[in-house]
């Protein structure tokens, strides 16, 4: 038995990088299921189209990585999409840049604290928890939108 | 600089019962924005209403805590809350067995992979995180029934 005083690891850097990259997987479907005029203009509630939470997760997923290995923090410099290819060219991009830096992250980068982006202040596993449930959170509304659409969403459960 | 092959803790048990607490805490105070008829009744694209949401978080959260840590799959036997005040009543209680149980569960149970609830194979790590996430996604949807009720949700960030 393990005991509350015990350090238990349940998860480790691949593990999450996969949890990860399953969960974009899924935001890309996200993405895609949208009509490409809906996905920029569509909202409810007052709140932000779909496209605009997506480039949310853009400006946040590379520079954290980014963040977390080096210590520097620069707010995304790409191209801000204007139409669904763009969105998913630069979705694509991002998915192949974590998962050729995200491995690189030295170990010891994870529970460090830091100014991220100068403003938070947080672990840099903290950080990247962060931008992972910011993602669950947005794309779940991004499913309100698709139902009200008369959308059927991705199924929550492939990754 | 950790490698691509060296398995690297990112998180611990103790971690990821705080990062679930603080999620749970975010839920209870978006299950509390709710007007009661609306909570039971308002819902958007034919969706359910946010009180259906939070009693699937109920079934899942110590049936699961009790499930990885003994290898018995239970299905929730308590009462289905009908009002407000009975649903954070089982809510609460929830959050006290979570701080309970969670660190017994025996440090091996993470890793191993059960038929969760006879249905859904899974490792433990595997089965808790995907409640953690089902709720951010469902909770994330509830903040567009707010709004589209015109009130302001909880802060994400606040946990």
């Amino acid at each position: 038995m393990s005991t509350a005083t015990e350090t238990v690891s349940v998860i480790s850097a691949d593990d999450l990088l996969k949890l990860w990259q399953g969960h974009r997987g899924l935001t890309r479907r996200t993405i895609e299921a949208f009509p490409e005029d809906k996905l920029f203009s569509f909202s409810l509630g007052g709140m932000r189209p779909f496209s605009e939470m997506a480039c949310e997760f853009i400006k946040m997923a590379v520079p954290i990585v980014d963040g977390v290995a080096t210590g520097h923090w620069e707010e995304y410099a790409g191209t801000q999409p204007t139409n669904k290819a763009e969105l998913l060219a630069v979705w694509d991009r991002q998915t192949r840049e974590i998962d050729e830096r995200f491995p690189a992250i030295p170990a010891h980068r994870f529970a460090q604290v830091d100014m991220a982006f100068g403003r938070w202040e947080m672990s840099g596993i903290g950080t990247i928890q962060y931008a992972i449930d910011n993602e669950i959170h947005h794309r779940g509304q991004g499913y309100v939108y698709l139902r009200a659409l008369g959308i059927e969403p991705p199924h929550f459960w492939e990754r």
